[in-house]
C-alpha cells in the first residue's frame, strides 16, 4: 500500500505553497489535505474549542482527496487523523509557507503548529516554509527539497516526539541542507498606531525580526543567510532540563506538622 | 521603585482566575493588567495579524490600572510592553487559569502563551493554572503559591529564555512545591460528531487526557497527582539539541559543477 501523506498549512486551502506542497508529495504517496478555509498565519497551536467545526470536500481525484474545515492547522491535523482520514496518516507536512518560520517564529508558526500537532500524535511530521512573502514567489527549488526531505523522512522515519522545522530561501541557486539550532532572536517595535474616523485608536502587529547571534554559524538563519535550506529538529518537550539543577532549591515539603494545624 | 508587575490571562479579564492573580501580586508591586476581554483558551502563542487591535481601560486605582483588549493573551503581553506600559515590566504573569497546563497542554495553552511572550522578551514569566475547571473552585492556597513564587522569581530573576509553568492541585492540603519535567503525554478521541437541524455534521473538539509515563516520579503530572504544585521550567528553545548529530548525515552541499550547468 502506498504510504498516506497528510498535507494541511496555515494559509488557508486556496495557497499557492500548498499546491506546491501537494504537487511534491504526489510522487510519495497517496495525498490527504485537510486545511483551513482562509488564512490562519501565526495560530501557533491554537485549537478552536468554543465554536463547532465544519468539514467540506472540495476535490477527489485518484490519490489525492482535499477538504477544507474552518479551524485552525492544528484542529485540521486533529479533524484529519481522528475523523477524515480512513488509515493513520504515515506522514503530516504543512506548508509551504508564505513567509519564513526560522528562530523564534517556530512558536508563533501555524505552519509549525500544525507538524507539532502531527508530531504529538506520533506521526512523522514537518513544516516547510520559504523565505518569501511575494504571493508570485518561486516554489520550484522549495518542492524539490520538499519532495526529497519527505521521501527520506518517510523512508527513516523521525525520533518520538520531534519534528522538523524546514526553511527554504530564495536565491538563484541553494547550496544545499543544513542542520541547525533555533536562532536566538525576537521581534522589535512591534505595534503601528492608527486612528479611526471617529478618533478611537487601533493597533496593527508589525516589527522587524532582529537575530541575536548574527555570527553563529550553526543556526538556521545563518544557514538561509548563506543560501542552504535549513532542518531544525524541533521538541515536542519544552522542559528546560539544564535548569532543573538550578530550580531544585525551590522545592519545598510541607511540613505534617503544619498540615494538621 | 516598586516592581511593576504584567499580569494577563486567557480565560479573559473578567475570569475569577485572573481576579485571584492579581490579588495574589499586588503585595509585590504596581499592577498592570492587559488580558483578553473575553475567553481565549487553547490559543497557545497565536498573534492576531489580519484584524486591528483595540484597547480599553476598565479600573485605574493607586497601585493597579486594569485593561482589555480584542486579541490573545500573546497580543496582550505585547500590547502592554509595547505600548501601554509606562515602565518595562519586572515580571509577567498570567493566570491563574480555569484548568490544568501540565504535560503537552503546555502548547496550546493560551496562559502559557502569554508567559513565553514575556519570556522572548526577556522579561522573568510565570504562567499559573489551577487543576479545576469548576467556575467556583477555591483559589486561596493557588494564591498563596503565585505570591510565594512570585516573589522569589522577582528577587531571584530566571535564566534567559526560560519561563515557569506552574500547576497548582486542588486538594485540601496542598504538601509543597516540586520541580519537575513536563510528562509524556496526550489527547485521545478528540471530536464529537453531531448533526445540525438541516443534517450536517459537526464537530465538537473534546477529549480524555493520557499520561503516558503515570510510573515516573519526575514528571509534573505526578507531583500534580500527589498533591504537589508542579513547576516546570520551559524553554523557548525547542532545538532538539540531542538529535542534531543523528540528523547530520542529512546535510549535503551542492557541488558547485552541478550549480553551474
Amino acid at each position: 500500500m502506498k504510504p498516506l501523506i497528510l498535507v494541511t498549512n496555515d494559509d488557508g486551502v486556496n495557497a499557492r505553497g500548498i499546491r506546491a506542497l501537494i504537487e511534491s508529495m504526489r510522487p510519495l504517496g497517496d495525498v490527504l489535505v485537510v486545511a483551513p478555509d482562509g488564512p490562519r498565519s501565526a495560530q501557533s497551536s491554537a485549537l478552536t474549542v468554543t465554536t463547532p467545526l465544519r468539514v467540506k470536500k472540495l476535490e477527489e481525484e485518484d490519490g489525492l482527496v482535499v477538504y477544507q474545515c474552518n479551524g485552525t492547522p492544528a484542529d485540521s491535523v486533529k479533524l484529519a487523523i481522528n475523523r477524515i482520514a480512513h488509515r493513520r496518516p504515515d506522514l503530516v507536512v504543512s506548508g509551504i509557507n508564505h513567509g519564513t518560520n526560522s528562530s523564534i517564529s517556530v512558536i508563533y508558526s501555524g505552519t509549525m503548529g500544525a507538524a507539532m500537532e502531527g508530531c504529538v500524535s506520533d506521526i512523522p511530521s514537518i513544516g516547510f516554509s520559504l523565505c518569501s512573502y511575494d504571493p508570485n514567489a518561486d516554489f520550484t527549488q522549495a518542492m524539490q527539497y520538499a519532495t526529497k526531505i519527505a521521501q527520506k523522512t518517510l523512508n527513516q522515519g523521525l525520533p518520538r516526539a520531534v519534528c522538523l522545522n524546514v526553511n527554504i530561501p530564495v536565491v538563484p541557486y541553494i547550496k544545499g541542507i543544513k542542520i541547525c539550532r533555533q536562532s536566538d532572536g525576537y521581534w522589535s517595535e512591534e505595534f503601528l498606531r492608527r486612528e479611526d474616523p471617529s478618533g478611537r485608536s487601533y493597533y496593527w502587529l508589525t516589527g522587524q525580526f532582529i537575530n541575536a547571534e548574527p555570527v553563529s554559524d550553526d543556526t538556521d538563519e545563518w544557514a538561509l543567510e548563506h543560501d542552504f535550506v535549513s532542518i531544525v529538529p524541533v521538541k515536542v518537550d519544552m522542559t528546560a532540563y539544564e535548569y532543573l539543577k538550578l530550580f531544585s532549591s525551590w522545592e519545598e515539603k510541607t511540613k505534617v506538622n503544619s498540615i494538621e494545624k
